[in-house]
């Protein structure tokens, strides 16, 4: 198969590069950058030296949907920035209805463009389009990835929130407020350049950020516990969900009447200072008893999973086990008033670029372990 | 006045000696060393090689301890660790009355001594000491302080959450569980010899430990509710209190039918890539309205305080701008369903060598910011 | 006295302010900001938040200037950029002669206007200024310091360069190439938003640049070279001299006969991955027997200094120790061919603000470590 | 084939058991820990919980080498530390002939015994193995490599300086002292628990250690010059030889006479505060013109190299870019005077564990590049 990288300068599209240039089932990869169409990829991507001849040039935006309209590339991956992606590649993937475009932006996250435009104030790029995206949980929604034409694939933060999350409310109701509490390496940023970014600024600091619902990941989180958890009605910002799997029998009604206006979830986003690496820390109220049922879910669900490791009870997982990795570390801790659940991901990895190669293999058939990561080397 | 630390060597220790050198109001310190009596200061606090003349050289603890005893030294700063410290000063405390003992172990954090070996696992000290000890978090136990021969100060963790939260649930009831997520700079961990302190273990890394109700600092966290929030009947864990102001006109009863038999509080340490700081976060579920009135309450509470300083709503601190002074950075949010309050302070300094000489101006009718440092330098 | 700061808002200017707010002789400080005039200084020193009062608000830079001119300011530190550090303050210097003039750039820092162009690329900001102006090497040009209207400070890599050299050069001579290699915290690059001083892409990483004669700094170390070793007739970078204490008495001459073309040192900058500090290695090849010499020449020379402190032999210094301090931390080592030389300073104290203080206090008959920081706190 | 390791819980062994787990020649990786003989892998290495089934339980040494003799393991890597490895396995390798031992330790990495006992204090461990010994320097000793019974991997130290100066110094001959500074992660220290590996230890600081002569890789550097670019009779250290491509036609005569008694070589270590990554920095002075020579013996050196690789002039490396990678990078620029060489590596690939894969396929006939990764993921 034939690949292409809209955007291939930044830290999810080099990552991007390197996994498809690796991976068994990709015989061709084509990085378009508009700043540096024409420039060696290894100019960029110096790591990437010791490949000059394969590397190749990037290609210009232009040249690289051209070859996707004439069918050259079979799947396109888009790491170019929210508001800005689906723009790109949307008249290529209307004039080519068989091309498969992944998109780590959050273009297509929410199906229902309202919330979009509520949560990133601007317009959805397009509701056509829209329709025919999937939520790319690879863990969670499977089935419809495999049929997607459009992949969608969730942020860094709702990816180590959701998976540890789902099992739990899947199974159990939780008698109070979820917090969250989520610690990112500053790679996550991007190469932004914004004072706040500096190595000086951000060395020997901790600090909180967008605090509350202020954060555009929050919304994301609530539409994937609907979808898939099942969990109904959150609050206005997840009136709409998130288009996976659907509904129908759910089992959990979080009804306004019990919550008043107010959100169960709240979420707390931090810089670390480290460049790579979400840890992802939450407490779950539950009544009594409910405890033992949520572990039971949790363990149960990943029991199979390649990617997603449930660890020993009070067995904490740690940032560094999943560097450079595309795993999810699970740990879990029962306290009499609650779970706590602590979630490690690579978030350039599981939260970025290798749940997106993931989702290739689910999409074309591959097993999803191929071109992927299992450690940091 | 004339002051002694005993085990010098530390990193608390190490800060207190040039906390007490540069006082206004001391005029000798002498720093003892079980292992390094004989040697110079400036050996093991090289940054001091500056002061070679007046930083002389370490004493043993046994040298200290007659000093002490033949009324030589006014106050003696112990840092030595928990279980070993009150044995090593209560002989000389209790031939010497006037002595005032600043304790910057847990070793006498609690009153109850049957709540003390439930945490950390061995008998009190000595309960006819304990009875003369104070809990020494500066803004809360002034007049306590100004009389106790024996000063407890704070766990790091502590201080953290207890600035934050105090005021808070002096006037307000929280509606669920608060959750305490918590991260810290390694120098928490002294100089310990461990593995999971090395530099290559930790570089890279968001690590969660001793989950929920496994640190010995959330007894610490409760008993501080209870004695200054008069928040009564935690649970068993806070059965007993930290010997504070005393309870009587308690404004809030938690008890037992309400909460079960769970702990309404959960506290999530973490180690964090960095040498110094602490950032706790917080989130306390409220009924709608209550926020206003937990906000009124944290401005008020500390609106005079060279310390202690509550910063403008939805403004988050940042532990970079605590490293290195004595002062404690408060933010809060407001949601629907709850209040956020981060906290951030140097774990080296509020939260411990800081606080300590805090104590020892409020003893001694010093100006509190006397011998601290505002900022880094 | 009156001390005014020019840019106070960048690493250098902020650290300044700290300290002129803390010494002694200093009744009042106004801060300059042309992007922040009228916001408060604790906005942007938010470590500052516990002076709210004293700390005042921002002026603009021409407020600043003018109350100069009035003579209302005794003292004017410029925290500004080289280019247009000199343009901003001149009108001030020569409209008010008994201004005093302390600038942290590069702009007066050689009297060779011919060789400021060459090095920076643009003019000297005024010869007649040049004039008045001498190279505040704190230890090594007193005299000149305590007479002279504008003090240019050194930059960081020289000061942490010229320390260790200077007493050994004076007294003998190299048998060969002078290696020098430094290892700056990222700090030294200020708050400029270049891609490559992101956090995510200096952490875990050790980079050189500038190799060779290509950094400013090396024509810096040579001029200073020639100016206090009296080390005559480097090559071209060197021809003209920093302005100090002159020379005639020469007890070295090295000649273009001898090293060719060639310079007889060698300057390799790295960057390292922390915030504060430079490490600066050197090597002097020496022939038998002078190094004996040499080692003497170095101990005597600081013996007596309270901010350069020669170790022990085979003592290596640390940059850890010298963080947030004044001090200059020189270790040597002596092998048959050859001196080691290794110097550690805070290259934002005695790199930058420091030792501008202390020439403010050498100026101003101020004991030379008042206002100025042993160590960290 | 199949593979041993011995000393599998360290860096090293951990990253050999990965790059070997995933060699498309290996079928089989023993693992063997004293300490942990019947646990399973995963416990100690975490990023491995994916691989659960395949990572097996680690062997205890002894059944490690039984399998050894009984010929069920072709190739044992040793990750031991030097003094204890040849001693662990050399039996074994007496016994079965055919076993093939790569050894990371020192020991035998000099064939001379007395230079071996001066620079490591003990004994070497068997002279008749260390006959059956050759220095593995993959990219210049391939035919030794090939044939060796027993390969010595260089240290890291001695990999990064020898790669860059090789090749000049087969060609041009220095005009004075070659000045070596490296800086490398803490890592290459191992998981020794000393106080100043400690991560509040190494955090901010950079630290020279072992000055001059005084570390054991200088000594290794000199025997590899002489063995490799045939540069005779340095100074005592280099008396003896690594036993490698032998002697004859050396092109260059370095004597006595010309440096005296002083060595031609100085080296200067020091600790960077990163996890991995070694840069070294090199200064040779050499006479005009040869630097055009030396240049182009470089390039030319490592054009088809699949593993080193010549930057363009005046690009530098960056240890971040070879960061997870077994690539060497090396930049250089050119003086008048001299020439700058700077090299990086990841010590724990190209200078430890990716070495040894590299000398496994040299030995067996595998490309190269084979189960060694290219870059970080």
């Amino acid at each position: 198969m034939t690949a292409g990288i809209l955007g291939a300068t930044g830290y999810s599209g080099r990552l991007l590069f390197r996994f498809l240039m690796a991976h068994p089932g990709v015989t061709r990869v084509a990085a378009s950058s508009r700043s540096r169409a024409g420039l060696p990829v290894m100019d960029i991507i110096p790591e990437h030296l010791t490949e000059r001849a394969s590397g190749g040039t990037y290609c210009s935006p232009d040249e690289l949907l051209g070859a996707c309209e004439r069918s050259e590339i079979d799947v396109l991956f888009s790491a170019l920035p929210h508001g800005a992606s689906a723009e790109a590649w949307k008249h290529a993937a209307t004039a080519n209805k068989k091309l498969t475009v992944i998109d780590l932006s959050a273009d297509f996250r929410f199906s229902d463009a309202q919330l979009y435009k509520h949560v990133y104030g601007h317009d959805l790029a397009d509701a056509a389009l829209a329709r025919r995206a999937c939520y790319g949980l690879s863990e969670w929604n499977r089935e419809a990835i495999a049929k997607a034409g459009i992949i969608a694939c969730p942020g860094c933060y709702p990816t180590s929130a959701l998976l540890p999350l789902l099992p739990v409310l899947r199974y159990v109701r939780p008698s109070g407020l979820i917090s969250i509490a989520s610690y990112s390496g500053i790679s996550g940023a991007g190469q932004a350049l914004k004072p706040n970014l500096l190595f000086s600024e951000r060395n020997e600091s901790i600090a909180p950020y967008s605090p509350g619902t202020k954060h555009r990941h929050l919304p994301e989180i609530l539409a994937g516990l609907k979808a898939f958890a099942h969990v109904e009605e959150f609050d206005d910002a997840a009136e709409s969900s998130a288009h996976g799997a659907g509904g129908g029998n759910s089992r959990l009604q979080w009804n306004r009447a019990e919550y008043g206006e107010s959100a169960p979830v709240v979420f707390m986003p931090h810089l670390a200072p480290m460049t790579r690496g979400i840890m992802t820390t939450i407490t779950v109220p539950l009544a009594e008893g409910d405890a033992e049922r949520a572990v039971r879910a949790l363990a149960a669900q990943y029991a199979n999973e390649a990617w997603v490791h449930v660890l020993d009870e009070n067995t904490m997982p740690d940032t560094a086990n999943t560097r450079g990795s595309n795993a999810a570390h699970i740990g879990f801790a029962r306290e009499q008033s609650c779970l706590i659940l602590c979630c490690a991901i690579d978030n350039l990895v599981k939260g970025a670029s290798g749940q997106a190669v993931q989702n290739f293999n689910i999409k074309f058939g591959f097993a999803e372990t191929d071109g992927l990561p299992l450690y940091e080397t």
